[in-house]
This record gives structure tokens, sequence and C-alpha cells, in this order.
């Protein structure tokens, strides 16, 4: 099959690779329908030193189960199913606190397992990880469907752990795709006032379009002064924090209201951070997040895709073929797209 | 009248000061029955610069209402008080929110206002601030409702911002009058097991007869190894913080479990700390607390006190005339006294 692999910053190939077949009797192999190019694949795109052995690429896809191991129940050749972006047993401790990303049986996609952005791909523990879609190959909502896998559930992720809720003033930080996700989520979970931090014209109208009350286009000192001006003063309730840089982490310190939360779901860029009597603790400020348990979110948000609620998928603003994934990574890199659909 | 004041580290001195005066209509003035000593008091006494002009010293007392502005309703003349640590209007957003310590018009005794470890104080906000208390100035009782003024409420915090309830497993970091307090409040609030991480074996006791189901006297990554011993390799649901130095809190990091909270009361002696992907975000552990809104939760707090169920005054081992509270920062410091009751 033909699988993609970065052999270092900037170098993405598309490769023939060895087809996935089953190791363990609890595995699946899924041929890929929709995959996609993630925004935190831009950060090994940015910083991976070159290497003569290519890492696997891609997280997240859907597709059809074509061989099942002898234990997996629950699912039959043929199912068209999407996969969260770490796989797990689903029946662990962890698992039943809805804390699948931490699952002592689990993993990553595209980590010690072959990559979404592949013909097709082995699911460790299958039963526990893929969810089956009741539609077809050919529906129109694949892209919304897709987004299960990852970005969808990430921005609900932000929202949930912040607390959002009926009344909560929100601030999004970021306006790729996660952050779009989040105002849709943090709209949907009923937040009255959210305000997406973003410069980008074309992202912040879709953001509008998903629930954004507020789009603040400084960034730094000056944008933290415009939230609390649109705020009284005060900052909001929450802050979803969906880009993982520093500044973007000082921009949550200054717009969160004293009593709020900060919530990052963007994968930080640095490990020692602010966090001492003038930035988190004299305000009381709660910080939580971090890598989406996608797969306790996917029964929940499912319904929403299906009835056309909500249109996740709108994220996506280009498709391009299997061959043409380098040119996707690019094209994100370069802000030129939002997120890159794929179809093998 | 005579006061506490600190001149630098190592320098408290109890000096005659002016008596306390009404300044505004919301004020009261109150004559202190009983203050303390708090642990958060030791960190000037170690690294006060010296300086010509003393600081007013003592956040926690109870006492009796002596003046009161024409504002304030609800109180007289005679009735026994007790007064969080901070003072706050009780009817703004924040507060209603609970968060007593952001209040607009709030402050912090003994600062900028004079302090407990005196004859008398002036309070602000009178009305919103104090607490009516239904004994006599001899009652038994005082020591334990003297602690809502601070320590116990304190330690209530931890736990609530931890979100411990029946079931949770809990460590706490320290066994100072806080930590002892986090535990007892632990307890109350349904934790199933709680390991207290402490080494000074008088105060370990008393925490196990406030709650502690294990005591680890290791500090740093022994104590960490000891605790994850205990809980199966996993660590805490809930991990209270009561000391405030960065080695507390990389210890609270190495024993809280996947999906956890680490709870911090203790003042932090540091800015910066990790917060990356190998700590917090990682294992998606939430980070939270602050200085205690404990005006918020003397109400919930009072009658357990009241009516024997809890004795959080048991932390107080030495008790002093005003004149000797620069003995009782000593005792302290040497950590002879856990925590100092003082009879002005």
């Amino acid at each position: 099959m033909r699988a993609t692999f970065m052999y270092g910053a900037g170098d993405v190939r598309v490769e023939q690779a060895p087809d996935p077949v089953l190791e363990r009797p609890t595995d699946a192999v899924v041929r890929v329908v929709r995959a996609c190019v993630c925004g935190s694949d831009l950060h090994p795109y940015h910083t991976m030193p070159a290497s003569d052995e290519g890492t696997p690429m891609g997280h997240e896809f859907l597709g059809v189960v074509e061989e099942l191991g002898s234990e997996v129940a629950g699912l039959k050749r043929g199912d068209l199913v999407v996969a969260p972006f770490a796989y797990a047993d689903n029946t662990c401790a962890f698992c039943r606190e809805g804390l699948h990303t931490s699952c002592p049986n689990g993993g990553f996609f595209a980590s010690g397992v072959g990559g979404g952005q592949a013909e097709a791909v082995r699911v460790p523990q299958a039963q526990g990880t893929l969810v089956r879609l009741p539609v077809g190959e050919d529906s129109e909502l694949l892209p919304s469907l897709l987004t299960l896998s990852d970005v969808y559930g990430t921005g609900h992720h932000a929202a949930k752990q912040a607390r959002v809720g009926p009344g909560s003033t929100v601030t999004v930080i970021g306006d790729g795709a996660v952050g779009l996700l989040a105002v849709l989520s943090a709209r949907r979970l009923g937040a009255e006032r959210i305000i997406l931090m973003g410069r980008h014209e074309v992202r912040t109208e879709l953001g509008r379009e998903f629930g954004a009350t507020d789009v603040v286009p400084e960034r730094g000192e000056e944008g933290v002064e415009r939230v609390r001006e649109l705020t009284g003063g005060d900052g909001t309730h929450a802050v979803l924090e969906c880009v993982g840089y520093m500044s973007a982490y000082e921009m949550a310190v200054g717009t969160v209201r004293p009593g709020g939360v900060i919530s990052r779901v963007g994968v930080p860029q640095y490990e020692e951070a602010p966090v001492g009597f003038s930035s988190l603790f004299g305000p009381n400020v709660t910080l939580t997040g971090g890598p989406a348990p996608v797969r306790a979110y996917i029964e929940e948000l499912l319904p929403g895709v299906l009835d056309g609620t909500v249109e996740p998928g709108r994220v996506f603003d280009r498709t391009v073929g299997l061959d043409e994934v380098p040119e996707g990574y690019r094209a994100m890199d370069r802000r030129e797209a939002l997120k890159v659909l794929v179809r093998p």
C-alpha cells in the first residue's frame, strides 16, 4: 500500500509500505476512506531532525473494516468506522473515567503503529477504539464525521474541561480548526458570549458562523486589553487555549477572569510557565486540559453531526489525494489551507 | 493599644499603636479575643528586608464588636464575631460566585489595614465580612471557631477545588496546620483514602486522628515512589499541596493520578513551574487553588464546629499572650509549635 512518512522538517513523502496485517487477536485492519492533516502535524514539520528512517504520519481517519481479529466483538467486515486519534481498550479504570488517552493498553496512531495518511491502518484494541458510523462510503457527512477522530472532540474537550455551560463567557485563542471547533463546542454547551482571538478573516468569519459573538484580531498585550475592554475589565470565565505557544499561554493568563479556567488543548511547545501568585494562584485561576480523550465523546457528539445540527466538517477547505499529501502540508504550513482532507 | 509589627526577617515587636477607629460608615472596630500566628507569616519572617517602618501582622482573629459604622446592618455592639482573613462586601459578582478574595471592595487584613495580632482591629466592609458566633467569650470552642478565619477554610478550599468527594483518593502534602485541616476536610467530604506526606510524628499522629489512612514520611522522589506503591502505581485523584515550595509542587506532579487535580493552597514561593506535556498536559492533570475565599465557607463549616463533629482547633498546641507573640513566631519557626494561639 501507499502511506505517508516524514523524514525531517519539511520532508513529507508518500511511499510504498507493507500492507498492514492483524498482529493480535484484538486488532482490526481498516481501509482508509478519509484522512486529514492535523495542525499538530505541523510541529514536527517545523522541527523534526532529518533521519534516514521515515515516521508514519496521520492520526485522524475513518474507513471500512477489512479484517478483524478473533477477539473483536461488535464489528464486522464492511462496517464504516471512525477511529479516535488514541486507541484504547474502553474497559479499564481510566477509560471508565473517560480518560482514554491514559489507557494502559492504549496508544496513539502514527506512534508505534501506522498512521492514517495511508491506504490502510492496523487498529489495536479495535473493539474499544472503533465506532461504527450509520452512513455509506458516499455520504456527504464524511468530512464532519471525520472531525470526531480529533478536532471536534478536542474542541469539545477544551470547553468541557473549562466547565463551559449556559451563561458562560468564553475566550477562544486560535483560529485553527481546533479553535473554531472550540467555538462551536462552547456554543453547543450554552455559552453566552464567545470571543474568538484570531486574525485570519476567512477563518474568523467561519468562527462567527460557528457561534463567536466577538472577534479580536489583536495579539499579545493589545489583544488582552481588547478582551478586557469587552468584558468590563474582568476577562472571561473560560479561556480555551488552542495554539500551544507560550505567547498563547500568556494571552490566556491575561484574559481569564479571577476564579476562571484556562483549558489547554494546543500541544504546549514549552515545559515551564508562570503559575505563581501573580499569574494563576492569586486570582484562583484553574489550569486544565491535555490530549483529548475523544473516544469518550463520540457517542455524545455523533447525533448532532448525523442530523446536521452542527457541521464541524466545514473546517476542511481543501481536498487532496494521497499522493498530494506533501502539498497538503505545505498549504497548511503557509496558512493557504485551514485543514486538508485526504481521499486516499 | 498594643499591636504586633514586623520590622524585617526575624524581627517581630509588640508595640503601642493608635487605637483603631471607624474611618468609613461600612467599618466596624473589633476587640480581639483570640488571634494566632499563621504558617504564611513565616515567609516574611524568613525574607522581609529590614525597615524602619513596621508592618502590622496577623490576619486571623475573632473578637467582640465594639463600634459599628452607620451603614453596617445585622450586627450589634457586643456580638462575638469571626473575621475571614480577606474582608469583602459579600454582595458583588465575585462574592456571589464564592470568590471573596477577588472582591473589588475587599482586601486582606494586615495589608493596608491593621493586623489581628493586636488588641483591636478596624474591619472594613464589616457587614459582608464578620460572621456572628452563637457562643460566649468563655466558650471552649473558641480555638476551633478561630480556624474558620483561615486554616480550616483553607484546608476545605484545597479539598473542594480538587473535587474531593466520596470514593476519592487524596494525597496531602505538608503536615502544618493547613495540611492537617486539609486531611480533616477531605475526610469530611467523603474521601476513601488520604495519604499524608509529613515527617513530624506528633503532627502526622494528629493527621491520623483527623482521618489520614496512610502517612508517608519520605520526601522528594522517594516520597513519590512510596505514594505510587500505595496506589498501584497510579497516584491519587487529588493532591492537596499545603506547603508552597517548588519541592512540594514537584511531589504533587509525581503523586497525582492521570486525569487528577493538584490543588494548591500553600502560597507559592516560585513563579515558574513545569506545566508542559511531561508534567501536567500529557496526563490531563488539572492545577487549581489559590488564596481561600474562606468567607464563602463559614456557613457550611460552622455547624460541625459548634456541635463538635470536628475539632479543627486541635492544631493549636501553644497559647501565648500578646507580649509573647515574638516568642510564638520563634517557636513555630523552629517547629517546636505547630500553631500558636494568641490571647491578647
